[in-house]
């Protein structure tokens, strides 16, 4: 059965990123300063999580915030196609949630953004038609995994938690009410633990 | 070598007690109803989490905020030792953090409660002079143990992670920077992940 997922890199205290993101960061990724930290395991040690980081992107379409597509840019912007480069890891549909119409913008190696104006619900079920029989991934940043957990809409919760205190950014679970979780596996290394949740 | 150790249960999103704590509680733990589910993998499956419950009360002293000794009381009261019964689970002395001067509380079993008004500082001084050889425990509630964390007083912080979101009372991490830490060991279980970290 197709699931709806989400991987999301999160500080020991809850932070998907840190505050100050912006596209001329230290390592380009647009997830702040303190935020580098949550991506180490991918970047440092991705032999030993190999498993983990190609489930990322296994799905068959993806979901993300505008935020994520285009952190720190207070204007939409035509000519930004993400900061993936010209071949994104996604090789599927990308749906972005945004307030501003564009035409879809097609990228080399099958990854196709395309920018939904009518939200999140609208975005998940253009998602799943495209997804067919494969998962629907949330790709993030912390304020879209938030909206689609308040909604009960995520089966499985991969946080990859790193051994970290960041204090500040973007807080996953910010404004969602008590919610009794079920732990579908973990495996923690020194580096990050891996913990899948689903519904309880 | 003593260290200076610090048990906590936590939700998902980084909270060690509900809003609403108070003497009342369905289960009298003084920890909120939103926060019963933290202290669940405790009373409902002790046998499971024997390790890791012997470990909380082995240290040879305890530090805790004037917030868990008496909970929801907004003022000082005299008749009041806890809510542990006569014979509380320390076993030791206990040293409470207050602003009130009171003369120590002797129980049953070894427990003593000393009111510390002099600080934190003092507190793990006198603490670590009782405990000898064995360890201070740092035992509660946030807003102690983020204290003593911004201070990098606590050699091993073992969280005890439920599975579930709270979404709103005491934050642990609260009012800390970045502060990158170790992993030292991890157990998952369904009830609860125990995981310990350590300084960087």
């Amino acid at each position: 059965m197709s699931l709806v997922t989400c991987d999301l890199s999160i500080s020991l205290d809850g932070f998907a990123a840190g505050t100050d993101q912006r596209l001329d960061a230290p390592f380009g990724d647009g997830v702040g300063d303190d935020g580098h930290d949550l991506h180490r395991w991918m970047f440092d040690t991705p032999e030993e999580h190999a498993a983990e980081l190609g489930a990322i992107t296994e799905a068959g379409a993806f979901i993300m915030g505008r935020n994520m597509f285009s952190p720190g840019r207070g204007a939409w912007d035509l000519d930004w196609t993400g900061w993936w480069g010209p071949n994104p890891p996604y090789h599927a549909p990308v749906f972005v949630l945004t307030h501003h119409e564009r035409a879809p913008v097609e990228m080399e190696g099958g990854t196709t953004f395309h920018f939904v104006t009518d939200g999140p619900e609208a975005a998940l079920a253009r998602a799943r038609a495209a997804a067919g029989e494969k998962n629907v991934a949330i790709a993030g940043g912390a304020a879209t995994v938030n909206q689609y957990l308040a909604a009960g809409a995520i089966d499985e919760l991969r946080l990859h938690v790193a051994p970290v205190i960041v204090g500040r950014g973007e807080r996953l679970f910010a404004g969602l009410g008590h919610t009794p979780l079920r732990l579908i596996s973990a495996r923690c290394t020194p580096m990050v633990n891996h913990l899948t949740y689903g519904r309880a």
